[in-house]
C-alpha cells in the first residue's frame, strides 16, 4: 500500500473522447525524489486546472509538452520547497513551479518565481496574478486596446481570464459587458465584479441579447470560448472593432475543429482579428503584477475561486471545469500550505 | 424600336439565386437627358464589371446603393464628357463616373475623376488605376504590410485586384504566391505578373500544394475569395502571419453566409485578420497612381483586360465572371472612346 512516504500522482491515461471522463486519467505513487546539486524538491499546495489542458492531451502542436500514457499530468502549481541543493532557494520559501499533478517534484529553478504570502494569498499566482491574469490583462490592453467609453464584451466573464478582462476594462475607463453560463454568474459579475451588464447565453438568442446590452455596438471582444457566442458577437460588432482569439474552449473537445464564424461582419466593420498566445508576453509579468496587486489592495478589483480538496479529486475537478461548471478559477489543495 | 438617340440601359430585374444568370437583368431604353446647370453628361466608354455587384443586388448593408426592380444597374465606368453645363468639365474630356449600366448619364461632378489618355490607357482607371487598384495597393501596403523576403500568397491572383497585390509584393521585395484557377492563370501569373510561383487550386489538395510553394510558411495572405481557399491559407501559416479579408466573392452568390474556417490557427499563429473596405482608402488614390502609374510606365508592372463588346452583353459577361470565367480585369465596351 502507498504510505505517506510516497508520491501521489495523477497520470495521463488516454486522449478524452470530447469532453473529458475521468477514467481519461490515471493514479499511482512513486517514491518522494531527492534533490541533486542545484535541484530542489518541493509540495505542491495548490494545483491549477486550465482548460489548455485538454489540448495538450489530445497532442496540440501549440505546447512543448507531449504526454505518453502513464506521465503525470503536467500542470500549473504552487509549492512549499522542501529540500534544497539550489543556491537560490531555500527550505520553506513558497514558489510558482510547474510540478504537474502530483504531490512532490523536482526543479532546478528555471521557470519557477518566488511568491511572498504577505503580497497576496499564494493562491492568486494561479490565477488573477498568475498565467490566467496575465493572459486577461496583456489580451485585452495589448492586443484589445480598449479606450475610455468604449464597449468591451468578455466571454467567460467570471473564469479567471475573463474576470481580469473585465475588471481591467472597467479600470481602464471602458464598459464591461458579460457573457457568462448562468444567471448567478452573470450577477456576480454585475455586482462584485463591475460589469456595467452581464448576458446569460443559455437564456436564448445571444445576438439580440448582446444588441441590447451594446446599443452602440462592440468594440472590443475578448473571446474566451468560439464557436456560437463568436457568431453571435460578430453580428453587433462598432466600426474598427477589435477581437482578441483567446481561447477556444468549445473544440479543445474536438477531435476535428469546427468551422469558425462567417467572416463577412468583420469586412463590414473593418476589424481586426488577432491570436494571443500568453507565452508571447511573460516578459509582461512583472507589470501585470504590480498594476493587478495594486487595483487588489486597494479594494477595485476582485477575484473568485473554485477550490476542490485533495488531488484525487483533480480529474473529476478538471471534467467539471470543461463542461462549465467551475464558478471561479478552479483549483485543487493537494497540501496544506501551513504544514 | 428604340433608335441610336435613346439612352441604352442595363438593369436590375431581381435578386439572383446563387450564382447570377442574365434573366436576372433587364433592358430598356430612355430618353437622352439634357444637363441642367452645373451638370454635364457622359457617354460611356467602358463599364467596369465587379463581384462586388453581386453583393448590392441582394441588398446588402455595406454599400450605399439599394436596387428596385427596373432601376439601372450601378456600376464604375469611363466615359467622355458630351456636353457640359459645368464650369469644371468640358465637352471631350474623359471622367471616371459612376453612369452604371447605360449609355449616358448626367452627373454634377460629384466623385468624378479626370483622366489623361496621354497617361496611360483610359480603362486602366477602373482596373489597375482605379478601384481595383486602390483595394489591392492599400490591403497589400497598409494592413498586410510585407517585409522584404517574405511570402506573400494573394488569391485570384490574375485579377485586377490579386494582380495589384501580387505585383506590389514583389515590387517591395516579398515573394509573391499566386492562387489561381486554371494552369493558364497560372502560367500568366509567374511568367507576365512575375510571381515566384502560382498553385491552381483545381488541382487537388490546396493546402499541400501552398506547403509545397511557401516552405517557410505563408507571413501575408491577400483574401479575394474566401471558403476552402482560406482555409487552406490558415493551414501554411507563419508566426505572426497577417491575413488581409478583402472579398468573400465565394459568399457573395449565396443567401444564407457560409460558416468560415476554424481559427484555432491563428491564436497558433499569433496571426492578424484585418477586414479591408477600400472606400476608407479613397485619400490614397492620388498616391497609387502614382506609384503603380511609374511602375507601369517602367514596364515593371503589367495587367491584362478582358473586353466584352457592347452594353447588351454585359449580363452575359458579368455572370461569367462570377462562374470565374474571366481572365483579366473585366470590361465592357460600351462605345468608341474615340467617337
Amino acid at each position: 500500500m502507498a504510505g505517506a512516504d510516497r508520491n501521489q500522482r495523477i497520470t495521463f491515461q488516454r486522449t478524452p473522447k470530447g469532453l473529458p471522463v475521468p477514467e481519461d486519467f490515471g493514479a499511482d505513487t512513486t517514491p518522494i525524489p531527492v534533490p541533486g546539486p542545484g535541484q530542489f524538491l518541493s509540495r505542491t499546495v495548490y494545483l491549477s486546472l486550465d482548460p489548455y489542458y485538454r489540448n495538450v492531451m489530445k497532442g496540440s502542436q501549440i505546447y512543448a509538452e507531449r504526454l505518453s500514457p502513464g506521465d503525470v499530468m503536467v500542470g500549473e502549481t504552487v509549492a512549499r520547497i522542501v529540500e534544497s541543493r539550489h543556491g537560490e532557494f531555500r527550505a520553506g520559501e513558497f514558489v510558482r513551479v510547474r510540478n504537474g499533478w502530483q504531490e512532490y517534484a523536482l526543479s532546478t529553478g528555471q521557470g519557477v518565481r518566488k511568491l511572498d504570502p504577505a503580497v497576496a494569498p499564494i493562491s492568486t499566482a494561479l490565477g488573477v496574478l498568475g498565467m490566467p491574469g496575465l493572459t486577461g490583462y496583456t489580451g485585452l490592453v495589448y492586443l484589445g486596446e480598449p479606450k475610455p467609453g468604449e464597449t468591451v464584451v468578455v466571454s467567460a466573464a467570471t473564469g479567471p481570464v475573463g474576470s481580469t478582462a473585465g475588471q481591467v476594462a472597467r479600470l481602464v475607463g471602458a464598459r464591461a459587458v458579460g457573457i457568462a453560463g448562468s444567471d448567478e454568474k452573470c450577477e456576480y459579475a454585475v455586482r462584485e465584479l463591475g460589469f456595467a451588464a452581464c448576458v446569460n447565453y443559455r437564456n436564448g438568442d445571444l445576438a439580440a441579447q448582446l444588441k441590447e446590452a451594446c446599443p452602440t455596438g462592440i468594440d472590443v471582444y475578448f473571446d474566451n470560448v468560439g464557436g456560437d457566442t463568436l457568431k453571435a458577437v460578430l453580428k453587433n460588432l462598432a466600426l474598427h472593432a477589435r477581437i482578441v482569439l483567446c481561447g477556444m474552449v468549445e473544440a479543445y473537445s474536438m477531435d476535428t475543429p469546427p468551422p469558425g464564424p462567417f467572416l463577412g461582419p468583420v469586412v463590414g466593420a473593418r476589424a481586426t482579428m488577432r491570436g494571443l498566445v500568453v507565452y508571447d508576453h511573460m516578459h509582461r509579468m512583472d507589470e501585470m503584477v504590480r498594476v493587478v496587486g495594486n487595483w487588489i489592495r486597494s479594494g477595485q478589483f476582485r477575484y473568485r475561486e473554485d477550490i476542490t480538496e485533495g488531488l484525487a479529486g483533480a480529474p473529476e475537478a478538471f471534467c467539471r471545469l470543461m463542461r462549465g461548471g467551475n464558478f471561479g478559477k478552479t483549483l485543487v489543495r493537494v497540501s496544506d500550505e501551513h504544514l
